[in-house]
C-alpha cells in the first residue's frame, strides 16, 4: 500500500524564506533569536539567512549581523542562501555556515526570462560559472536543484518528461565537472503540486535515476502541500525543505493573504502520528512557531501551533498511564 | 498505485456548521444569501441549518427563517440537521428540506458522557427511539454514522477495532429495525486523523464491508484535513462533508484561531487538478468563500480562496489557446 521511509530530514528554512518575505524591519537580534530557538528544537539542518543585494532583499541587508549573532549548536548544519559570488565570499567570509553549492535549473522559461532575465540556455551557461565559483572555492557540489518542478503562473504547467530533460540536464552539467549529484531537489515554486503530481514526477524520476535520493520544497499556496508531502512520503522521499509556522508567504500568489511554504510542524506532526521520525521535538517547535508569529507579528499560517498536538490530550485520557 | 475515483460527491455544510460556530450575530438575509450563492456553484447538496434548541446554539435561532428565505434549486438537495423530536417536526413543518435520518453512534465514551451525558449503551438504547421517530414520520434511513473515529481529546485513540465493533454495532441496530444501511459516514470530530489512519480505517471497514459506500466528515485543525481526504481518495472513497472557506472551527481545538471543517474549494482544488469530478464550478466556489468570508467579518481559513485557481494562470500561458 506505501513505502513511507522510517525517518526523515528536515530542512528549515523559516528565518530565510521568512525573513526574506515579511515586509517590516524585523530587528536583528529577533531573527538571532528564531534561530536559536529552531536549534533547540532538535532539527538539524537550517536556512540562517541569504547573502543577497540589500536592495533587492531589505529584510537580508543585516545578514552578517544574523551570521555573526546566532549561537552554533553542535551536530546542527547551518546554512546560508548564496546565488553569486559576492554572496558565496559572504558566506564563506563569515566562518559560520556549511556552504554547499547546488547545480540550478529552471524548468519554465517564462519564470526565467521575468524573474532572471535568462532563457533557459543562458541559465544553463551560467551553471557553469557557479560551478567553477565552487570550484575556486572548494565548495562541494552534490545537489542538483529544479525550480517550477510543477507548473509556473507565467508558462503553465510542466510535464513529467520537461522535469527528466531538465533533470538529465543537471547530470550532464556534473559530469562534465566531475562532480557527482547525491540529492534531487524539486521545487514547487508556485504551488502548482497536487498530491498526484508529486507521485507521477517522483515515480519518473525514481524509476530513471534510482539511487538518486529526492528532497522536495513544497508552497501551501493553494492547501496542497501537506497532502503533497504525504504522497511523496508514501514514495519513499525523506527529505523536505518546510518553514516554521509556515514562513514565507508566496509572492506568486493571488493575493497577499497566501499561505508560504509548508509548515514545519504540521510536517512533524503528520510524521510522528504516522511514526516517522524526524528526530524533532514537536512541543519544542510548536513554541518556535509561536516565537516565529510574536516576531512577525501577524497570523502565521500554520495550524498545529494553533490546534495543539497530541501529546498532552493522550495524557490525560483515561487510557493513559 | 492508486484507485482514486472518477468523481466525487460534496455535501456543502458550510452555512450549518459555520452560523452554528460564529460568535456574532449574523443577519438572517445574509446567511440565506450564502445558501443561495452555493446552490449556483454546482453543489448538489446543501446542509442549511440546524434545528436546535436557541438556547443551546444562538446562531441557529433563526433556523425556520433561514428555511423559508433560500431559493430551492431545482437538482440540489437541501438538508437540514435535527438531533430530536422537536428538530425533526421542525424540519418537516418547513416542507423545505429533504429529509433523512441517521443511525448515529460515538466511538468514544469519554466524549459521549462530556458532550451528550450519556455512556455507549445509552447511546445505543437512544437510537432505538430515534429510529422510531424517523419511522412514525416515514424518514428514511440509509445511512450509519460514527463520531470522534479516529481520537478523543477526553479517551485518546480510537483503534480500527473499535470502529469495526461500532459499526457491527450500526447493522444490528438498521437489523433490528429491517433498515438497510447504503453509506457508512465515519467523523474525525476532534481533528485526529492522519492520512495513514484514514487508509487504515477505511481499509479495514472496506474489506469487512466491501459492499458499502464509505464517507468522511474531516476537520482540519491541525492541518491534516486535505491529506486525509487525498489518502481517502486513493482508498476510493467518494463522499466528503466540507465547508466552503473552511467555516466552522472546532471547539474542541487548543485555541481559537483553529480551523474547521475540511474546506470546499481546496478539496475541490485538489479533485479537478486530479481529473476527478465533483460537477462543482470552481471559479464559483471561490466567490461563494468569499463572500462567506465577508458574512462572517474576520479571514476564513481556505487556502485556494487567498492563492487563486489555476484557471487563469493557464489561460494566460503562452501554450494555451
Amino acid at each position: 500500500m506505501s513505502d513511507l521511509p522510517k525517518s526523515i530530514h528536515i530542512h528549515e528554512q523559516g528565518p530565510r524564506e521568512g525573513f526574506q518575505y515579511e515586509r517590516g524591519p524585523i530587528p536583528t537580534a529577533r531573527k538571532i533569536e528564531l534561530v536559536d530557538a529552531l536549534s533547540e528544537t532538535g532539527i538539524t539542518h537550517i536556512q540562517v539567512c541569504s547573502f543577497v543585494p540589500a536592495k533587492n532583499v531589505p529584510g537580508m541587508a543585516d545578514a552578517d549581523e544574523v551570521a555573526k549573532g546566532f549561537k552554533r549548536k553542535p551536530g546542527v548544519r547551518y546554512e546560508a542562501l548564496a546565488m553569486n559570488a559576492k554572496g558565496l565570499a559572504r558566506a564563506l567570509a563569515s566562518g559560520r555556515f556549511e556552504v554547499t553549492g547546488t547545480i540550478s535549473l529552471t524548468a519554465s522559461e517564462p519564470f526565467l526570462l521575468r524573474n532572471q532575465k535568462r532563457t533557459l540556455q543562458q541559465n544553463y551557461d551560467a551553471q557553469h560559472q557557479m560551478i567553477e565559483m565552487y570550484r575556486q572555492h572548494a565548495v562541494p557540489v552534490e545537489r542538483g536543484s529544479l525550480m517550477a518542478a510543477f507548473g509556473c503562473n507565467y508558462g503553465g504547467d510542466v510535464s513529467v518528461r520537461q522535469v527528466l530533460d531538465m533533470t538529465a540536464r543537471m547530470f550532464d552539467l556534473a559530469a562534465e565537472h566531475g562532480l557527482s549529484i547525491k540529492v534531487l531537489s524539486y521545487a514547487d515554486t508556485m504551488a502548482w503540486a497536487t498530491p498526484l503530481a508529486v507521485k507521477r514526477l517522483v515515480g519518473a524520476v525514481r524509476e530513471r535515476y534510482p539511487e538518486q535520493r529526492i528532497s522536495l520544497h513544497l508552497h501551501d499556496t493553494r492547501g496542497m502541500a501537506v497532502a503533497a508531502a504525504y504522497a511523496a512520503l508514501e514514495m519513499g522521499v525523506d527529505i523536505f525543505d518546510a518553514c516554521a509556522g509556515g514562513l514565507g508567504g508566496c509572492p506568486f500568489a493571488a493575493h497577499k493573504g497566501a499561505a508560504g511554504n509548508i509548515c514545519t510542524e504540521d510536517l512533524v506532526f503528520m510524521c510522528e502520528e504516522m511514526g516517522i521520525d524526524s528526530g524533532i521535538d514537536l512541543e519544542r517547535l510548536i513554541e518556535a512557531a509561536r516565537l516565529a508569529e510574536d516576531i512577525v507579528g501577524h497570523p502565521l499560517p500554520g495550524s498545529v501551533m494553533k490546534g495543539g498536538s497530541l501529546r498532552s490530550l493522550r495524557a490525560r485520557s483515561p487510557l493513559a498511564a
